[in-house]
Formats: C-alpha cells, structure tokens, sequence
C-alpha cells in the first residue's frame, strides 16, 4: 500500500498539495520497543501503515498510564504538538510490534492544515476521536474499580493479540493501568483463584474469556 | 461588548459570513445555577460575554468531577458535539454565576468550518487547549495525592472568587475533585488543624495562602 491510499483524506488534496506531501512523507520501519516520541522534539505525524503503537503519559517518578493504542491505518497527532500553539501536554509513543510508519514532517502539514479547510477539519475530526478515547479513559480511571479495568485490559489485549495465552508481566500491566505492581499481583491472583486465569512466568492464560468480559459488563 | 468584539476570529471571516453569524446568534441571560448542557441536545456553541460556567462528568451513580472552568470570552465547543461525528463523550455545563452569553448555533457553525480553513484551524486550538486541560486533569488524579489536589482547588477558587472566605460545602467540593465527602471532609479538618483554613458552616476561610500554596508545589 502507498501512502496515498493510506491517507485519509488524499482525494481531499489539490494535485499541488499531493505532490508535496508525497515528496516530504518519509517511511520508517520501526523495531519494537522504539520510544518514537517522549515530547522533545516535534517528530511530526505519524500514519501507522502496519503495526501498533501505544501512546501513554509519565510521571516524575517514572509511573506510566497507557492513553490509547494505534493501529494499522491510524494516525497520530500529538508526535507534532508544535503544529498548535494550544497542545501543552507531552505524551510518550512507542512501538509495542515492529512497525511501518510514514512520517509527515510537522511544518509541511502545519502548511496544509492552515490552508486547507478539509485536512483542518480531518485533524479535528482526529482529535476529537482521540479526545473521546481519553475521556473514556478518565471514567475508567474515575468510576470503575479496579478488577473491571483489569479484565476490561486483558480482554483487550487477548483481541489485539488474537490469543488467550498473553505474553506479559505484572509490571507491564501495572503501566497500562497506571496502577502498583504489588496491586496488579494481588488482583491477578484473585482472578486465578476464581478460575479465570492462570498465572505462569511472564505468561497470564485466560482460562475464561466469558467470565472475564462479564466482570467488566 | 458587542458579540463580534468577542468572537475571537471576527476578522478572518467573510462579510457574508459575518452577516450569517451576525444573524444566527442568540443572547441569552442564565441564572446561576441552570444546567446548559447535558448530552441530551446539541445546544450549540457557547461564547461566554461574561460568567462562569463548570464543565464536568457525572457517572451512573451521580458522582461528579469538575473538567475545566469557562470565564469570560472563553468558548465552549462540546455543546455542541454534533457538528464532529468523532465527539463521542457527554460533558456537563452549568453556570456558576449568573452569565451572559452567546448560543451559535451547531449548523451554523458547522457550515462555517467546513468552508473556512480559519474557523476549522481556529476549533482546533479550541479543543486542543480543552484537552490539555483535561490531561492535566488526568495526570493530577493519576500522580497526585489527595491533600495537594484540595490544596489547588482551594488557591483556585479563591482567586476565582477574589476572597479568602469561600462560600462552599464540602459537598460540592468532593463533586469538583471527583471524590467523596467524608474524605474531603477528613482533609479540610487536617488542613484546620495545621492552621491552613478554619472551617464554619457553609464557609471554608483560607487563613494561610502561602502554606496552602506550597502544600501544591
């Protein structure tokens, strides 16, 4: 796939925009594990041809909380918070698979967008999808204890794998949630001694898929 | 103040368009205390002439936390959530002083960014300023302990209000910071106890601002 077939809004473009968004994209392949943006530098935007990555914030002390994930197809705005005086927040992007990306360099789209009343409008289409996403999350964090966010993320991340057996660890757990690893430990338990998994090193089997689904309904 | 002194991009747009705004807005006069939004309708566009209203989030249990606050000039962009197909969260608005404001209505406005790159760019700083407000939000839930978070809220409401006697219950407050009364409660009675506020019925007094303002340093 070209990236004409993979921005959104590409039919949008005048034939001159086309040409020089074509001409300034840059693909990557990116390795698991790769911090692509921790807020220092304005890396630009990013459209995931395939792959995932998972934008999530950081305290000082180093805690984490997963935001949202990015998949085949989407597109991340913030690895180019310069394009908008008002983005005043840092965010953190990493690759959790091996990736193809394409880098849109943050001036040439920041050129785009103030002309082009369809790709500013897209970008706030994105925003608010992002928006939602994050607002989603603040009820999560808010409004539900912890056992549902924990089998509403495993759940998730049994879709996002296509399997039942995950390859994790508590502490990894514990910085999508944003939560202990200690607290994490305890409530996986739990879920072992109700069946609903099986703890294993660096492994948690989900034994029962509808009981985990239901804790979180 | 005319509405076209407040509509922050007056200038970038088209006579016409000014005509058509100019004509489609409504003035409206709110007590205190009315409820403006609550996901139910798409009332519109909010400018606020001069007031204050509370954005917030309630859960199914009626638990609510306080988002963001809107004063004077400021817009609200999420009552009006229909003119972007990707908003897919309800906010609350609730006027805290009696308020004066503008409703542009959600058509109109949504014809407007859809043909000016201006207005499109502009609702884009909007709602990327609301989200980072929102993140801070979420780091201060996430990484901060309670003790600080009341601490903020009492140095920002006294400069909201321009006193250090605040008319308040400790209801209301447990509402703003998302938590419960008794653990407000708990916490305003410290605060008593370490000279920091002196609490009377319906009244909390700062009597140590300095101290209260480091406490959230």
């Amino acid at each position: 796939m070209d990236f004409k077939e993979c921005f959104p809004i590409w039919d949008k473009l005048t034939k001159e925009q086309q040409d020089k968004i074509s001409k300034a994209v840059v693909h990557r392949h990116i390795e698991k594990g790769t911090v692509l943006y921790n807020g220092l530098d304005c890396t630009g935007l990013l459209l995931i041809k395939s792959g995932q990555l998972r934008a999530y914030i950081l305290s000082d002390e180093g805690r984490e909380i997963t935001l949202y994930r990015l998949l085949d197809g989407d597109m991340c705005l913030f690895s180019a918070s310069c394009i908008m005086s008002s983005l005043q927040f840092t965010i953190n992007i990493i690759s959790e698979k091996d990736s193809d990306i394409w880098v849109i360099p943050p001036d040439v789209y920041k050129n785009l967008m103030e002309n082009s009343a369809a790709v500013a409008n897209y970008t706030n289409e994105l925003m608010a999808s992002r928006f939602s996403e994050v607002m989603w999350l603040i009820e999560q964090i808010m409004w539900k204890s912890l056992d549902k966010r924990l089998a509403a993320f495993l759940t998730q991340e049994s879709n996002l794998e296509n399997t039942t057996s995950l390859k994790t660890t508590h502490e990894i757990i514990a910085n999508h949630l944003g939560s202990a690893r200690e607290v994490v430990t305890r409530m996986l338990r739990y879920f072992q001694s109700e069946g609903i998994v099986k703890l294993t090193r660096g492994t948690v089997e989900i034994l029962d898929l509808q009981k985990l689904k239901k804790l979180n309904s």
